[in-house]
């Protein structure tokens, strides 16, 4: 091959979009480990310390709870298909790009797909669920709580009620919000819940944490079908992560080392600390964007802390903002996704990057490009 | 949560097992490197330079080369899933743990598996294969090249001719292998090949190359099913590394940094030279470890330098041995799997441990454990 292959030489970026977001420093460090073999002693302590921190998190005290070798798509896909069998009916309730993604998988798994949808940008309540459920019973319903791509944040604690009251698990996405936003998982009885590395947590992309309740656990017991991902099976992964050991996957050591870390920063932080925090960085963006005459697409009451979608100034390329942000500054923020795109941006202030010099930072950018 | 979690402190140890194998501090480096956005320009290049570099130690020409977001397992599960469509028959040579794991994935592909066997430690023959398909054909042919429950080298040119020859697949598991032994994919005309992170190429484990020839293209674009993993569907991931860059999910880029500086280093090293080092560290362990009298488990014309199996004297604890090993001295060696299970060891000299200065410590700490 004739090609060189210089250094590695990239650039430093402020990460406001939805994801990844920027690593701590320590994160970094921590990762940069020297690589342990995945049944070491020592890695199966940090496996342990790892699994105790994710239950933190999650607000949970379900055994089984572990970080899958894959990203926030991952979990996703070994949430769904650990608990649908083939003509399995599901209820996925849809409020943009990636309760939609669910909708695929659950199709891809076999399970007999039911759907409720609210208008992108708003979110589902508690009686579409309910009639739903009434009108076909649903072994499974998911949701997604952060919907990464209109920046809504979805309320859970009534349609969990209504989940219950008809029998069946509940499933939620919680990849653009846990450590974040408040997600009590116990208090709400979300049965199946993940997340990503990359976002609230600033781990760097590439595992999904997730753990699962008694009801679900029992579900998964019940299967007469095996799963149809060995990769993503929960129950061989469990018996890993668990005390018996049995080797399934090299572990991702230096991955696994970085989320630790992770985790300990939002430990020794507190989760209160936490969502005060990433909430105090969302409400001086939306001030200092209204400022600046622009207007938030989502109603107050349902807005995401880490995400917020901003409606572009009418008749402005956004595209070009954003590629001036990044030329010019550094910045990295998104466009719109499906029926915002070429209208709107999302602005991630997520984990180390929802600190108030970076909201500043952001403004100050925005006013340069937009306004001069 | 009461519990408090200390700096992370985990032991150096020398990586002498089946993988992972020892990350170089140039890998290590470039995995700390701040993260970057999954679309960020910077990231496409640097996506792109890791396929080019991929390209090269899998010694192919196949545009459809890119690096799945899991570990090797990820790579086999994609390697089957996306050429199996329910009922296709498929032909499994099996000689060892990953050969069965590879069978127990085509039944849950809904393949209709058929399998040749070989004994553990031994190779699959070309007859074998041959009578295998003229008793039924198949869709796909699937081997183990280095076979890293029992250290044979699976011979790969003849059967390929037979597999062709009938008109299968040919896919090819090299995990233990790529970088370490030669595997040319186009001389050979392997049509499917994966390899993980963490052994020869000496990166952390958690990615796994893969590459895709032009035969296995065309049968992959004539499916009539979707693939049944959304995650690890490589049309998908293909829209991402290729030059449409459709978000898939967001690349874990500390990792794909990683992969990038561990095939430099591959590629300033040199094939060739590669390959005669990992020779010439094998033949030191064999010579070493016969002047104690132990011996090896696989004939020599049909050993895998990367990962040699001993054969524990008769009568030793062999368990005990590894566990004096890593507490006395450091060093991570394993046990046998499956047949072999208490009664041989597994030495890998793989990437950067396949260094002399690794063989003597070894040799060095097995004499005062064994003989003193």
């Amino acid at each position: 091959m004739e090609a060189t292959f210089t250094d590695l030489n990239t650039p430093a970026r402020l990460l406001l979009g939805p994801g990844p977001s920027l690593v701590p420093p320590r994160v970094l460090r921590a990762m940069a480990t020297p690589t342990i073999g995945h049944l070491d002693p020592a890695y199966l302590s940090v496996m342990d310390e790892t699994m105790a921190l994710a239950r933190y998190v999650f607000q949970t005290q379900n055994p089984f709870t572990l970080v899958l070798p894959g990203t926030g798509s991952a979990g996703m896909e070994a949430a769904l298909y650990n608990f649908i069998e083939e003509g399995d009916p599901v209820l996925v309730c849809v409020a943009g790009y990636f309760g939609e993604r669910i909708c695929e998988m659950v199709t891809r798994a076999r399970g007999d797909l039911r759907r409720v949808d609210a208008p992108w940008g708003q979110v589902v309540t508690p009686a579409q669920v309910e009639a739903a459920l009434k009108e076909r019973p649903a072994k499974l319903v998911a949701i997604v709580h952060g919907e990464t791509s209109t920046g809504i944040a979805q309320p859970l604690h009534e349609i969990a009620e209504v989940v219950h009251r008809h029998g069946a698990l509940l499933l939620v996405d919680t990849v653009a919000s846990l450590g974040g936003v408040s997600v009590p998982v116990d208090e709400i009885g979300i049965d199946i819940c993940y997340t990503g590395s990359q976002k609230c947590l600033s781990a760097p992309p590439g595992l999904a944490p997730i753990t699962i309740g008694p009801r679900a656990e029992e579900a998964l017991a019940n299967r007469k079908s095996k799963v149809q991902s060995w990769y993503l099976d929960l129950t061989l992964l469990r018996k890993y992560w668990g005390p018996e050991r049995v080797y399934h996957h090299t572990g991702p050591a230096n991955m696994i080392f970085a989320m630790r870390e992770a985790l300990r920063i939002v430990h020794e932080e507190g989760l209160e600390a936490r969502f005060a925090r990433h909430a105090a960085c969302a409400q001086m963006l939306y001030e200092g964007l209204e400022e600046m005459d622009m207007s938030m697409l989502v109603a107050p009451e349902h807005r995401l802390a880490s995400l917020t979608t901003v409606c572009a100034p009418a008749g402005m390329d956004e595209m070009a903002v954003r590629k001036r942000l990044m030329a010019e500054y550094n910045i990295e923020i998104a466009g719109g996704l499906g029926v915002f795109k070429g209208t709107c941006w999302r602005v991630g202030l997520m984990g180390h990057s929802a600190r108030p010099e970076n909201v500043v930072t952001l403004l100050g950018a925005l006013r340069k490009v937009i306004l001069q």
